[in-house]
């Protein structure tokens, strides 16, 4: 599996998309239609064949419906050879590395990322996914592409929060390295928020956690091996982007800092350690904690991430900075130590309502925080129990392989 | 890729499945309901854990909903690297490779065909798909399994036209090979019928059959080479299966008739080869033609297929028995030609009603023949024009490669 990642600057004269092919289809997040657009007049001038398929950006992209849309669209005009781009954020390259994958059992795939997320995480591997309920990235695909287009230029004026997201994907990289990538990070970051990405460090600090993000994939594109340290700061994510609603790369930072603080707990990480990176975390304005991170949410996430990873955990935590080991097996009760800590940290709040008697096997039960924003859903009930808002599932872990399930 | 293909017999007593892996996911034709529950049987005797997913067989079963539900319900008790079972036909199995592929981005998968074209086509290869509307196979993927178990007694008690659908796939493989697999094929294949596989032929025409298909599919696994003698017969499965609803092996005897009647008109094969391969497919009682086969319906499925080739038809002709050339365009005439010819021959009908103003860009407009099993369609109407039931596409053929769709 070889694809080339090329950085360059200015879609209004870079022409190695154009070159790729004859006839292309443009999948384009909302957030990034000027980008789009841009592109789309560069491949006229080079009397490329071209449409654009715009898509509403943003993890709720992620559904089997969206991904049927954009084939039957894309199907209604293409050759099976033609080029699917793809201009946008994580999301949308993950749903647009679907729809190519499988268009015809493949279409050719070149990715332009547009958020920082995209441009130094998403966009860079050869993972796609779509999401179901609250099982995110439930089913998808490895698919390289052809070409990931690189141009920091396009990362001007993203949200504050979109660029908070991917800063918190780059510190993940710094912390599994340490060392001077770390001391670049840590140093960098508050600058990288204010530009946008725009200030002399986005360069040398975007290519060091793309090197090691490449370091780390290239033997294991296809991830034969389940224990992988990247998985840093990916065990909540699911729940917290699918219920919390929270960007995705504002999860990973919520979830760093609980790593960080488990580590702690467990006497692995020392305190100051901890300190100096989650006041990264914080410097540049993203959450510590959230209200709905408590011990259940934390058990259920467990449970998900077990099975995803075939029955043993593989956590991996963060003994130092630049010291990530990945642990079979999770230590329960420092993790909810862990976490109460960081609600105390992260919210200052000092206590938690926790139903004892179902903490091992019952999933967190606090509906989202968006009111109305899911059908069926009731609004946030922050520290209440309620009952649960999916179908329960047959306890299942490690312990319990019976002939039954 | 590398995958093993192994024949057997009894899945009572084989363990070659229970040994892959100690958690199992069965997803079971209907119509093979009794082979599933022989194969959990022996599964529970091992202790291996496992449940079983019924589905109900044919090409309805291929769509994006029915794979989502049967994602939604293995991966509630899953873990990542259980096995994936499909005990089915060729539409179950092509339905089952995309759940295995795509949930958590690959599960392990094999397959215990069936029916006899799971057995020599559908379940040796590693292309899954579902389909959209018109669309056969409009999204998929190639996808190994570990392990294909066959086993002949699986397709004792097919229904007459499952049978005569396998032998179908098995003749076009003849067809191309020629020789003693053509002469063993024209000799045994009623018989292959009356046994339902169980005779001593079944063995030697399904081993020529399957040979023949990995040696052509073996270099060129993931079709990179679009130019392909095995999809002889395989031009009109989209339109005859979606729209008439025949199975898929019936549609590929129709379209075999019609090669060799196109081949014919051409001068290239001589008249009596043309009887002699047609009488193969009337000596089992399979279709040579359909009411909806139309020089309208050929042209739709042409343009169709010429965008599924990469704007290239690449269609595989029959100049001999034993010499299948492709042909890279269609010679439009001699194909209308052969449709006529075709349905005085199979049909007995010595006119079509042809709208020769359309007949080269509108697709074919008879509806399906089973009234009312697809909503907002009328019944057939044979030998009517009527109005399109689909949404007009855009034009868009080899030659006409503008700068807008």
């Amino acid at each position: 599996m070889e694809y080339t990642i090329r950085e360059s600057s200015g879609l209004s004269h870079r022409d190695d998309i154009a070159e790729l092919a004859g006839r292309q289809h443009l999948i384009v997040d909302s957030g990034a239609a000027h980008h789009g657009r841009e592109l789309a007049r560069r491949l006229a001038e080079r009397g490329i064949v071209h449409r654009v398929y715009p898509v509403r950006g943003g993890e709720g992209c992620k559904t089997l419906p969206e991904l049927q849309r954009l084939c039957d669209e894309i199907q209604l005009r293409a050759q099976r050879r033609d080029l699917v781009v793809v201009v946008g954020g994580g999301a949308v390259t993950d749903l647009a590395r679907c729809v190519a994958a499988w268009l015809w059992k493949g279409m050719p795939l070149a990715i332009v990322p547009t958020t920082p997320t995209a441009y130094v995480d998403a966009g860079i591997g050869v993972k796609g996914a779509v999401n179901r309920d609250d099982r995110k990235n439930s089913i998808g695909v490895y698919y390289p592409p052809l070409l990931v287009a690189l141009d920091l230029g396009l990362l001007r004026g993203c949200p504050a929060d979109v660029l908070r997201a991917g800063l918190m994907e780059v510190m993940k990289m710094a912390l599994i390295d340490g060392g001077r990538f770390w001391e670049l990070y840590e140093r960098s970051s508050p600058g990288l928020l204010a530009t946008g990405f725009q200030g002399p460090d986005a360069l040398p600090v975007t290519r060091a956690a793309i090197t090691s993000m490449l370091g780390h994939l290239q033997p294991n594109l296809r991830e034969h091996e389940l224990s992988r340290p990247v998985d840093l700061g990916h065990l909540l994510v699911g729940p917290l982007e699918m219920r919390a609603l929270l960007p995705h790369g504002l999860a990973v930072g919520i979830d760093l800092a609980l790593m960080l603080e488990y580590a702690a707990v467990l006497g692995l990480l020392a305190e100051d350690e901890r300190d100096r990176a989650q006041d990264t975390i914080r410097a540049v304005g993203a959450p510590l904690c959230h209200e709905l991170l408590t011990p259940e949410l934390v058990q259920g996430a467990i449970e998900d991430t077990r099975r995803q990873r075939d029955g043993v955990l593989n956590l991996p935590v963060p003994e130092r900075i630049g010291t990530v080991r990945v642990h079979p097996h999770v230590d329960g009760a420092a993790m909810r130590e862990a976490v109460l800590r960081l609600r105390v940290r992260g919210l200052g709040a000092s206590t938690v309502a926790v139903d004892t008697a179902s903490a091992t096997t019952a999933r967190s039960t606090v509906p989202a925080g968006r009111a109305g924003s899911r059908p069926g859903r009731s609004p946030a009930q922050h520290g209440r129990q309620c009952q649960p808002t999916r179908p329960a599932r047959p306890a299942d872990n490690e312990q319990s392989d019976g002939p039954q399930w």
